[in-house]
């Protein structure tokens, strides 16, 4: 339980890094920044929640996370501009990728905990990888990235989720199904980027 | 109560089969391809049950339409391509046709038995006919073709869920009330198409 | 209690006409204008309710404001070219104001009430404020004007959220903070508009 909690936490601000980014690009005001930020962050596991009908919904119960996006998003401009020379793409990436990794197995989890069949299971797991960055891409009006782009992104999320599933259900312990299948996750993706495999259409 | 299943279930297909043509149309990749036609399929009966917090939302408990869906989308590029040649435009508009008169009045029904008031219950009703459709084209970035194109689409969906509540209210039988008023829809639908009727702005 | 209720009702109006301006803009037709104006009359509050997982929605209840919007929307083209004659950009403006702060502070009244966390209860204030537009914005197939346009409309609402829950922290009485609260974020949203004030970015 702490260890899902955990891994959601370090998922959330790979997210909002992201939508900082995402809300500079469309040259948005502070408003715009935020909650770009915070839906890129949190949409995901919201949605999922949402469908799932579980409440209350994680970042209400913990508002230090609304607040810390809060106060990043008004030092997000020399925030970027400090760690754009910090950081290359290739560290962004892997961000990235790990924030994938444990937000979908996070998603499978709950969405197993709370009794779903099998392979809605494994979509709630993809929904609360992608969601965040599809309805930033909504919200930024924009084609969602990962719908067009040909890259095995949420394929990645979905193979991961399987294989989480698969492990529970032999029985494997619940915190090794979760890391292994997590840094499964993000191993693929990084691999899929690294040697710039596409799927055909 | 099986017979309002059996009417979703037809109505899913056609949505979903509209999905990959609108997807494929804005150049998607598999992941867009199947996301769209499952948004397109369910999305106005999830948006009905989210508003009416209704759970577990239908494509939850019955999971086989997912995976229908999801073995379609791996098939879709040679499945489209097989189709439009056995499928002419006019086919394709009297499946959607249908599919608009079957969900229009699975949502109205849905609204009765959770007690909604009666113009809420048609709009339930509307909401369920065009809504696969709305979040379709907002996930494509368009501003929604039913907004915009003056046919009457939403109309007929109205018109019809209003005759369904007026069979109910005096008390017809059930099936009855549902049939003919869903036939009503689709006949209404395919007349204003047939003789390309618009409703002034 | 009622009072809350009356604040509602007359944000609501505000929300519908200026979403039947936008939908108008856009060359949408009946169905386009009386959705787009429902959405943009009903959009945050009832995005609050989703996330705080209340029902019935306030416009499920009273179908009488649903059906105040469609007899509106019906007249629409005639009412927005009288109304253009009495109504300068000025009244306009002034009205809105007076929606953003009176839906602001019926959000965070409404939050507190189901027990949110101050700061979460700030969020869902300005969200039932401001997220009207931005779905309204969303639907139209623009980037939400309130997230990039750099005028301080949201901040606003956040101020004055703030200062409600203060209010109400330090046990003024109910209705004196809630209608001070609301007419702070009117006149600070009008003072400036009217001195044009920006945000830095």
């Amino acid at each position: 339980m702490t260890l899902i909690k955990f891994i959601e936490i370090m998922a959330i601000l790979v997210g909002a890094f992201s939508g900082f980014i995402e809300a500079r690009r469309k040259r948005m005001d502070l408003v715009g920044v935020f909650t770009v930020a915070f839906i890129t962050a949190f949409g995901g596991g919201t949605l999922r929640d949402i469908l799932l009908d579980l409440r209350p919904l994680f970042w209400v119960t913990h508002q230090e996370y609304a607040i810390l996006i809060f106060v990043l998003a008004l030092v997000a401009t020399p925030l970027i501009r400090t760690l754009r020379h910090i950081l290359s793409e290739k560290l962004i990436v892997i961000a990235d990728a790990i924030g994938l990794g444990l937000f979908s197995i996070a998603g499978v989890s709950a969405a197993l905990d709370a009794n779903m069949p099998i392979f809605i299971a494994s979509m709630m797991g993809v929904i609360t990888g992608i969601f965040g960055g599809v309805l930033r891409d909504i919200v930024c009006n924009e084609v969602p990235m990962v719908f067009r782009d040909g890259k095995p992104y949420a394929i990645c999320s979905f193979l991961g989720s399987w294989m989480y599933l698969l492990m529970r259900h032999f029985e494997f312990p619940h915190d090794f199904a979760l890391w292994s299948s997590a840094t499964f996750i993000t191993g693929l993706r990084l691999l899929t980027w690294r040697f710039d495999i596409k799927m055909g259409r």
